[in-house]
């Protein structure tokens, strides 16, 4: 921590701010200016709360050094992880393809989407049982019913299911039917369900939040990672902004700044990122170029007909080239700089 | 809905646009203007996912018109909402003030701020004991033992406990000890948590979320209403934004604009809405002059040794100033007006 | 300025990072802590750019101290400027209310608008001669023609001009015929305008930019100031976020955010800031509320019938209410206190 | 334009407002739905302020639908405008790259930096003798003296120069010295530039504002080509978020939504874009399997160096690596498909 005084603050004023920082059981080093004293904190272990510091007298502003990430950490572990899900994984040198509709909807529509899945040598097959919707009148997913179809595509696939639970039973769930917990981005800091997913023996994707900074998605990876499922892989999928040409704004920049910081490996959600079909294949292809591990793609055998997320889900002829496309790519740029 | 046509889509676009309107059990309605034809779809009951409209050829944009409001619109209740909580209530004439720490921290902090809350006239008290924080390695807070000394605080005050679930087993205990049940920010979209809250006999006092849109947070209230639970109050808490002055930037334009679609009270918190301690008086002063019901305040004994934040948490003796302050802005607007 | 370096750095990257921080003609101040050193710069004057730092071995992040604020702060004068517009003012005791149609269209209109303006005991009048519009094909405003309108009225009501100049040549003009000289908000960062304001012998009203920091915007404000135009009114009309509820999102915490750090006086702008009539009376009071020193409102005859901006304009009866309703306020919370 | 009645609104509110729709001379066309009528209008030839019907008796909102594109818009021109400089150009078929320093500093480090965009195949040299700085008291750019500097860089490589105009008198001179006109992201709604640009001979290349709509941004270009000048490329360099990994968060979907619209080429500006030198690769590579139909690179001989923007312009080798791993990206994509 760093605590810049004012200019006018006064020996004193000093004194009492070092004096309140040795208290806290932390060591104070002031650096005086010419027009201002700066104190520089160490001492602590973890992170500190600057803000109190603030309403001392004679500080102008206390600022955090020290960010407060322990288990993603590239420091911790400078290699990127490789996530496991039986024989396929997410973060090794393929790039991994997870695809499916968005809400599972009956039996023919998700065996259809499957087959076209599989035969393009994807590995994970997503679909949701549980549906996270604005309204409590929409369309909230098939629950159980959905998990028992989504187990038969991987019984007929091999494919590895990702599906998002919604609340701590909703694990006991996904871990009975499926391979990969997904936690959506509403859920982001929902820390009991961020708590009980890191109680799984299942990997976790865990999705940055509409609005979430960077420290705040990492540090959620951590609320799991620190109850011993060190098995996560993030997933960016777009931040609200003011722009309206798409449904939310996908954050490519993202890619390199996880990498810089955590051995996490990275996936990109393009369909809900962008919210439209002709945006899906551009942006797809963009993420694998930034250095995306993997790709996350809605794909419907009917999308003007989908019970959700229409707009978005590309036909399965879209979706076979896209993966050419996202593959030729990948090529090009391995083995993947870092930047 | 509404649905416009590309100027250059084919009669045989626009019939087959109209089919699938008509297969989906609406009605169109063509109106051909002099470069374009527009369709308005009339008969939905409910929303209808505007979205795979947009993929059907010779479509330029499909234009959700009806809002999913039901339970939360004043076309159903015309007049406000008043909670009542014991004898005490929010919405009505008075203005609600609830205060206290924001979290828990132990007997005497809290019976210290508790008793100046009470001198103030307030009727509510407003102290966390299960604390939503960004990392694991935060003060989590004191959980049940928590509620335990918030419940002798109302039984040595007659304050009514507002306090934070932070899941399903936390509005348990919440209801065991507490008045009303704060939902945070970073829950409005748990929606386990939003029909658990719904099936409650306490009121629930429901954030808007970090990033929510004016209809996510209606339809958040909406999920709780929806199980059967009408005592709901909004909370403006501030938005995240590209602003780096205020930890959030605290939104006093959704008082007038939740007011037009609905009868439910609104408070603002000028604490977390800001951040700073300097800016929480001159912001809950705004906040009433807007036409709040009720503000929700962080006062600390020792806001420099708060374990969480802080910053923002008022002294009691600016606590006693703000009081009066914004009685006599309450005053002078009274009754209310709706702009 | 401060420097983290990595964990992992060597004596030899911080030796290197010193010797640069020497050769830019600073000084270097490291401090050694548990996992990482700090680095301290002093010795700068003005502001550093931190940025190149960041490309050097071993530095995990810089991070500026300093700000570069130098006429505009409160370091240099603690007490606020009040701006002295021939025998009005804004920033003193009263407060300022700027009044009139977004655009000037005719003598008939204008002087409508004025007659209740000057009633109202506001001292201020506003029209837009030069009309920034986001289609090159909307009404552009009545030029110099609109201006000798606005001169008329200043004449016949002895009510102060506030008018918009849009780059150098109309700053020639509005010297012509009115009194102080508004820069909008999308020429914020307009500095050959900004330079030309600051050779007027007439007060600036600088409105803050679309998506402006408050650094920025006092940046701005110290662009006019650093050619010798010492009067400046800063006005906070609202910023651009994701909420669709309102046309921009009016940020009060400015208002003491500024005071903390500036001498100027600041208003508000409740009309573009929300950009609804119904939201203007409730964000206006708010706005006095918070401790402004004026508000700008607009105000129209007929405003269904306004070529510009119409959903936001007050009619003569609603200006009326609000100058009341606000007055009253200002009694109550005066004298303005600073948070 | 579609009207959407409240529920409550008699016949006569309808019948009043289909008679303002009539006095302005368009169509009204009354839709009833089972619990509110919308009214569509047409007749319109161009862009109709929606806002004062929203104050109208029984209006519960104003739709616009006729966006007010006319001259960059594919229902104008379908094919892709090809923006010719001498003999080389910018949306052909061609990657284009436009690579330099932030600032003209001196001749020698522009000449180095010169020599390696020469050798790299790239076409365009980009430099700034005028620099718009948030501080007055930041290094503004040499002016005139730059541009000659630039000026002999094209006569000893051919490169076409790209330089920015800061206003109006700043266009004759870089009509002098360079080969296209660079207008800044702050300055994309100074309209006096803008006409004055598009009254140039020379392209345009207009970069995004920091906050702009799409709408906005070709409603700039619009204006540039309102004035006779139709050789405009658009720039995407980052819009202003709530994110801080980020100097800007880079926008990649306006790409396709930008093609979807209108027939001007789009160039990536990775630099701005991030602002950390290690993301401008892989944000480079993106933009291009985006879909872009050039980049714009920020290198500079010395960046630790550098006077302005430091931290993100790459090395003369780091460049040279970006330059064939772009063009690698761009064979595989090509002919890049539209989404």
């Amino acid at each position: 921590m760093l605590i810049v005084m004012k200019a006018d603050a006064t020996e004193r004023d000093i004194a009492e701010v070092e004096r309140v920082i040795t208290e806290l059981g932390f060591r104070p080093h002031s650096v005086p200016g010419p027009s201002r004293t700066a104190i520089c904190v160490t001492g602590n272990q973890g992170p500190v709360d600057i803000t109190p510091f603030e309403n001392l007298r004679g500080v102008a502003e206390a600022i955090r050094v020290t960010k407060p990430f322990k288990l993603v950490s590239v420091d911790l572990r400078p290699e990127k992880t490789v996530v496991k899900v039986g024989d396929a994984q997410i973060g090794g040198e393929e790039l991994a393809i997870i695809a499916g509709p968005c809400a599972v909807e009956n039996r023919e529509q998700v065996f259809a989407v499957a087959e076209t899945v599989r035969r393009s040598g994807a590995r994970f097959f997503r679909g949701g049982a549980f549906k996270p919707r604005t309204s409590p009148y929409a369309f909230q997913g098939l629950g159980e019913d959905g998990l028992k179809i989504l187990a038969e595509v991987r019984e007929a696939t091999g494919l590895k299911i990702v599906t998002e639970a919604l609340d701590e039973s909703g694990v006991d769930l996904v871990e009975r039917y499926a391979d990969v917990i997904q936690i959506g981005a509403r859920n982001m800091q929902n820390f009991s369900l961020l708590r009980r997913a890191g109680r799984s023996r299942l990997p976790v994707l865990l999705k940055r939040g509409l609005s979430a900074m960077l420290d705040e998605w990492l540090l959620a990876a951590e609320y799991v990672m620190s109850e011993g499922n060190y098995n996560v892989v993030l997933c960016e999928r777009g931040v609200r902004t003011f722009a309206q040409h798409t449904r939310n704004t996908l954050d490519l920049a993202a890619i390199p700044a996880v990498r810089r910081i955590s051995h996490l490996p990275v996936v990109i959600d393009p369909s809900h990122g962008t919210g439209h079909n002709y945006m899906v294949m551009p942006l797809a292809r963009a993420g694998v170029a930034a250095g995306a591990d993997g790709l996350i793609i809605e794909v419907h055998d009917h999308p003007e007909r989908a019970l959700s997320d229409g707009a978005q889900a590309l036909t399965l002829e879209q979706y076979e080239h896209l993966v050419s496309e996202v593959r030729a790519i990948h090529d090009v740029i391995a083995p993947a700089p870092v930047g």
